[in-house]
Formats: structure tokens, C-alpha cells, sequence
């Protein structure tokens, strides 16, 4: 078996060596651009890890690896133009640097580089893997125009919001490591407690997101702690937060969402002061540790020896306790 | 083999019964809008007229023809984000309708509903259809691309015009006939020599869209006369029109160039005059007729009995001498 590390390192040299035709350019330098700005590269880890697990050749699954890395990255460019961010990963993004129009094209061509990288699996498992691919392309669509619903909507309760995670989230770390266990010939049962496992995973690594973005050590986290409380983002913490609020509490919370302005000195301290009055944090960490559990058990239930999944193990328990 | 009423009347039936989730709504309902706005459907009716064509049967070819419609109109709520176009077959377009996010999101649930109609296809054929369809979609957003970058380009050329309606309009053409081919088991070969048939025939197509857009008769045409003259488009007639001008000529059609205001009266006249002095029609007419004559051949080559090729060749000779 290959460690985290050994994986990660096989990806950035696949995903460097990933090329594209010259022209048009406007068409195909953003894809570079954007697939070089890094990140964690965690989703096309969880499809090696999942071949690896069962057995199979990691060699194989590398196509369908930087096919998930290129179908996040695409979602990526196309959720930057409708969220308006002017930055990815402190570098400008491609709708900004280049154009509107550049972006959406760019993008509706990488979503077929991805399908091209794909279809590279082997014929016996194609219909299945395109099956899952599909399922989860749709997901991560239903979860983006759900979360934008959200600005708008006045209620939204936890229910709402875990399911919006489930999609927008979890639903591609499942697909990225059902499609690596079909890969790794595993039983089409195991395929399916390995996807549970990938969604309760990603549910929980987005509750940790929500807390770091509050908790998070300033000179760790790598973004600007209170983030989603200046955008009066509805998160896990936010949304628990009114659900818990005595009147009083209340009538603070909302004197602090009416004011729009983005740069408010004041409004993280008075939030987060709010939330550390009701044990928001520990909440969230609670809720998050349930569905880290759920997760591990889904692991548990595969029918392989227990040592095989100490690497999958282990980066789970890094992706919940990570810091940034 | 089935006649072209009855394959239009399949497709508008399969289409009609087209169902999508009911939430999130702004992600659905825009599809069914513009999947309901009619038009052609040439595209589909190309997938079954070739799956016909080789004695294959029409009921196996559905999904794929839907999945073709369905991309193609894709790319269609792209492209009018792109073009800024207010108006589709005389109704609101999807960003205006509802919002440009709303329109480059449903746009990418309506590619993935692509994808899942075309996998439907029989296993031993899947690899190679996806392998169409993924190459005839980096087509179609690389003919975008290009017809976007040639809105800022000062010299286009015959040969540029030729290759970008090649992309945007013509590789769907035959990437459609090719998949219906394959569906009705036909010869690699013959497949290929369809697919050419096909892009020649769209190429054909497209030069009869610019040439109706000038000389089309207003009462029959659907769309205004002289559009693309208002918009400065840089159509077969007006690159080619550049190329043959005399200076004086040159000089007025540049002055006329130089005027932006989109609802001049004078310019669709006084541009169409300079168009009459060149004999800029049968020009276009000559080089539409060019390429429906090797899009003949293509189908003369095919490997099967002439009388079998009888309606695609009605078909193709409906499109370039259609009044809309």
C-alpha cells in the first residue's frame, strides 16, 4: 500500500504533466491556471486511496483521479462568476482575470476534459463509473444552487443546511472514492459503504470549515478568520446560533446581520461573543465528531482486514482535526 | 425505414416526456423552458435518421438523439449568456428570464443530463460514442470561443470563417449522425464517412443561415432581415464582400462599419447594394453548394444501397434550400 504522501506526490507530477491544446487560448490557459493554483488535492487522493485499498493498481485510477480533480476545479470556476469572488487560493480568478464569457466557456470545456479523463476507465466498469459521476455531478449542482438560495432565504434550519453540505460537499468525496473502488474491483457493496463513508466524511470536513472560519488560528487557517460572519454566510454556527438565542441574544444577532458592511470592525468580535455565550463551538464539534464516527463505521463495515484501512483512517482524523 | 414527419413526430413526443426533479426549481425548470421553445430538432432526427439508415433499430436511438438536443441546447443558454442575447425563438432567454447564475448553473445540470441520456447506449458501444460526443463538445465550445474572439479581430479570413462554423456548427452535425450510425451497428468506416457528410452538410447549413439573413424573405424567415448586417457579424458574405471590394466600395462599407447604432435604418440597405455590386449571393450560393455536393459524395460512399440513402439525401437538400 502508499502513503498520503507517496499519492499526493504522484498527483501534482499528473497534474502538471495535464495538457491542453494551444488554441483558443482564452479557452484553455484558465484551465492550466486554475489546476496549478494547488489546493489539497484531497479528492483525487480519496480515489487512489480507494483503489489502493482493495488491492487494485493505483496506475489505473490516475485518469479517473485528475478527471474528480478537474470536475472540482471546473465547479470551481463557474461558482466563482455566480458567487462573484475576485479571489481563488489568493490569486485572481479566472472570470476577473479574464472575462465572464471566458469563464463559463473555460469551464464548459473542462467539464468535458474531465469526461474525457473518465472514460479512460476500463470498458467492464464504465456504465457504473459514468453512473456514479454523473449522480454526483448533478449533486454538486443541486447543493450550489441550494447554498445560493440560502442569501435569500429567511429560514433555513439545520436540516436544510446539512443537506445542502451533503451535496454541495460530501457527495463528491463519496463519488471520488466509490469510483476508485470500482477501480480497485471491490464488491459493489463495499463501493457503497465506501461512498457513506466519503459523505459522512465530507459533511463533517465542511462543519470543521465552518468552525475554523470563526475559530481558526489567524496565522494557520490561511484565510481571513470571520470570513462568513462578515458575509453573514448561514452556517452551521449561524443557524444553530438563532435556534438557541434567548430574545435578547437574538435582538443582537440581527442588530449584527442588518449591517452590510463587509468590513465592520466590530461585527466578528460581537458574533463570535454571541456564539461563545451559547457553546456554539462545542456543538459543532460534536455534530462534527457524530458524523466523523458514522464515517468510520461505514470504514469498519468493509469486508477487508482492518490493517488495510489505517491510511484512510488516518486521513480522515487529519481532515477533521486539520487547522487550515 | 421511416419517414422525416415520423422521426420529428418521435422526437417531439420523447421530448415532451422528458421529466427533471422538481427542486431546486430555478435548477430544473429553466431546462423544460428552453427544451419547449421548439425549433428543428434537426439534431436528434439526424441521430435516428442514421441509426435507420443502417437497418438499425429507431427505438435503441432515442436517449442518444434526446442527449444531442439536450447538449445542443446547453449550449445554446451558454451562448446567450456569452452574447448577451435578450431573446430565443421570440421568447426571454434563460438569464434574462431568470438570472445569469440560474442560466450557467442549469446550463451545467442540462450538460450532465446530457451525458446521463447518452450512456444509455449499449455497453459494447459506449466507449466510442462517449469518444464522439466528448471530441464533438470541445468542438462546439472551440467554435464559440473563435466566433467570439472574431467580434474584436480586425481580419478574418474566408478560411478562419470556414474553420469556426466548422466547430460551432458542423462537427454536432456529424458527431450526431456518427453516434446514430454506431447505435445501428453500421462499419467504423462508414461511420466516419457520415460524420464528414454531416460536417459538410452543416458547413453548407451555416452559409445558407447567412446568406437567408440577408436575403431571406421577411414574411418567411422568423428572425429580422439584415440582423447580422446591424451587428457587424463577420458572416461568409461581408469577410468575403472585404476581400473583393474595390477602394471605393471598402471605403463605404467601412463607413458603415463605423456605425454602431444597431437600428440605423439606411445600413442593412445601403450594405446589401454593396453586396448586389459584388454578386456576393451567388458567390455564397456557389461555395454553400460546394460543400452539399461533398456531403453528397460523402453519402454516395457509404456501403449500402442507394434507395436505403434516399431520405437523408431529401433531408439534406431540404436544409439548403430552406426559406427559415
Amino acid at each position: 500500500m502508499h502513503t498520503i504522501p507517496e499519492l499526493q506526490k504522484i498527483i501534482e507530477q499528473e497534474i502538471n504533466q495535464l495538457q491542453y491544446p494551444k488554441n483558443p487560448k482564452e479557452l484553455y490557459e484558465p484551465i492550466t491556471y486554475l489546476m496549478q493554483l494547488g489546493g489539497k488535492r484531497l479528492r483525487p487522493a480519496l480515489v487512489l486511496m480507494a483503489t489502493d485499498l482493495f488491492g487494485g493498481e493505483i496506475k489505473k485510477a490516475i485518469p479517473a483521479a485528475l478527471a474528480i480533480e478537474t470536475f472540482h476545479n471546473f465547479t470551481l470556476m463557474h461558482d466563482d462568476i455566480m458567487d462573484k469572488a475576485p479571489l481563488r487560493r489568493g490569486k485572481q480568478t479566472v472570470h476577473v482575470k479574464w472575462s465572464e464569457s471566458v469563464a463559463i466557456l473555460s469551464g464548459d470545456v473542462m467539464f468535458v476534459e474531465a469526461f474525457k479523463l473518465m472514460i479512460q476507465v476500463e470498458a467492464n466498469i464504465l456504465p457504473q463509473v459514468l453512473n456514479v459521476f454523473n449522480n454526483t455531478a448533478v449533486g454538486v449542482c443541486e447543493g450550489q444552487q441550494i447554498d445560493m438560495n440560502f442569501e435569500t432565504s429567511t429560514e433555513v434550519s439545520i436540516a436544510d443546511y446539512l443537506e445542502m453540505i451533503r451535496l454541495k460537499t460530501a457527495v463528491l468525496l463519496g463519488g471520488a472514492l466509490k469510483i476508485g473502488a470500482l477501480i480497485g474491483n471491490s464488491s459493489v457493496t463495499d463501493a457503497d459503504k465506501l461512498y457513506d463513508f466519503g459523505v459522512n466524511l465530507g459533511i463533517a470536513f465542511q462543519l470543521q470549515d465552518d468552525i475554523l472560519d470563526v475559530y481558526g488560528d489567524p496565522e494557520k487557517f490561511g484565510k481571513q478568520v470571520g470570513g462568513d460572519i462578515l458575509a453573514n454566510k448561514k452556517t452551521f454556527l449561524l443557524i444553530k446560533a438563532k435556534a438557541l438565542a434567548s430574545e435578547n441574544q437574538l435582538n443582537e444577532l440581527n442588530y449584527w446581520l442588518n449591517i452590510t458592511d463587509i468590513n465592520h470592525p466590530e461585527k466578528v468580535k460581537a458574533v463570535t461573543h454571541i456564539f461563545n455565550d451559547l457553546a456554539i463551538k462545542s456543538i459543532a464539534e460534536k455534530e462534527m465528531q457524530a458524523y466523523a464516527q458514522l464515517g468510520l463505521e461505514n470504514l469498519l463495515s468493509i469486508n477487508l482486514e482492518d490493517e488495510r484501512k489505517i491510511t484512510l483512517k488516518a486521513f480522515a482524523e487529519s481532515l477533521i482535526s486539520r487547522e487550515n
